[in-house]
């Protein structure tokens, strides 16, 4: 199973996957947690090049292709392999944030599209929790833990609200995939919410794998 | 005007390239010389991924995605302002060779031409000179005088074959704006040649200015 995590900064993404995945660890399921980008050593080195330094020292073109280069990396070399020996993926960020942050700074969704499906086939997501926050109450969450702004962070709230706006409409796209829980409140029930769902999730998953092996 | 350098291994580009940068600032034309991967402060980082370690430690498409994102980089950042500020800009391997290698790596051209579309509308080239030089020859120059093997030169002979066959075909294919040179000889007369087509194609390019100043 292939699980993402997906939001704006400080939607509490990082604490409830890793929650996930010690959830499913002290059940005895073979698990991995992982983050995008980044995720194997090439791919982090990617990441270095894309969080360090001024917001706009790359082109927003090159800032795409080296996120879709990460991804690559990660998903080719690391996620895919693990799904074929029956791990749960859980990833901290996917291909919905590209499209939330990339078309928040201008570019077509038609030109990720097209790089997408060139190095491609469908990846198949069994599930998204889309942890929606509002930018101002995210912002604050986002900065009040950490030492530094991160080049996210310097964008600005009308940047984040055009970012939550695009979440909001990949999930009105993808509702059979994507489940989307408000994480203004307490992160106990918002977790809860999360384990209901990946133990129906999962319930589903030993059913049908019981049926086939049954015929 | 924009002139690019290719060729395998070994086949003299840097030098020539170089050579005729310092022939046109020696005649007060105003000119730069770069090179790819590479050529600012971010596609450096990139390339620093791109040629450092091991030849298989990253997936093909990252590769690919890599050197595109490099080239992105490059030529919206550097090339396309100095070429729009009037320099001659001459650089050191440019997209022929990502088809080249890339696709002796056994990437299809389909999905080379699929990202490069994304990410750039039509780019003029005004000349391609194409040094050419059988791989054993090539191999042998570029090792000579460089204490590393680097990650081109552990591919193995069978790959620079290949790369050089589809060298040629990308000359078959763009007669009108490659000039293919047999470099395996006398370097003076390789210069020579490239001076002699670059001053042809030099005054077309002074005679249409002239021109468009009458009219």
């Amino acid at each position: 199973m292939f699980i993402t995590f997906e939001g704006g900064e400080g939607s509490g993404k990082t604490t409830q996957s890793k929650r996930l995945y010690q959830y499913l660890i002290d059940r005895c399921i073979k698990a991995v947690h992982t983050r995008e980008p980044g995720g194997t050593r090439v791919a982090e080195e990617i990441r270095n090049i894309l969080v360090n330094g001024e917001t706009n020292k790359m082109h927003r073109d090159t800032e795409l292709l080296l996120y879709m280069a990460a991804r690559v990396e990660h998903y080719k070399r690391k996620i895919y392999p693990l799904l074929c020996k029956g791990y749960v993926v859980i990833c901290d960020r996917f291909h919905d944030s590209t499209l939330a942050y990339q078309c928040a700074k201008g570019i077509s969704q038609k030109k990720i599209d097209a790089i997408y499906s060139a190095v491609f086939n469908e990846i198949k997501i069994d599930r998204t929790y889309f942890l929606s926050v509002d930018p101002d109450n995210g912002i604050y969450r986002a900065t009040r833990n950490r030492s530094h702004e991160n080049r996210f962070e310097q964008m600005g709230m009308k940047f984040h609200s055009d970012v939550l706006k695009n979440f909001d409409r990949i999930y009105e796209n993808n509702r059979d995939r994507i489940v989307k829980i408000d994480s203004s409140g307490n992160p106990m029930r918002v977790f809860n919410e999360i384990v209901n769902d990946f133990n129906y999730l999962w319930s589903e998953v030993q059913k049908k794998k019981t049926q086939e092996q049954d015929t």
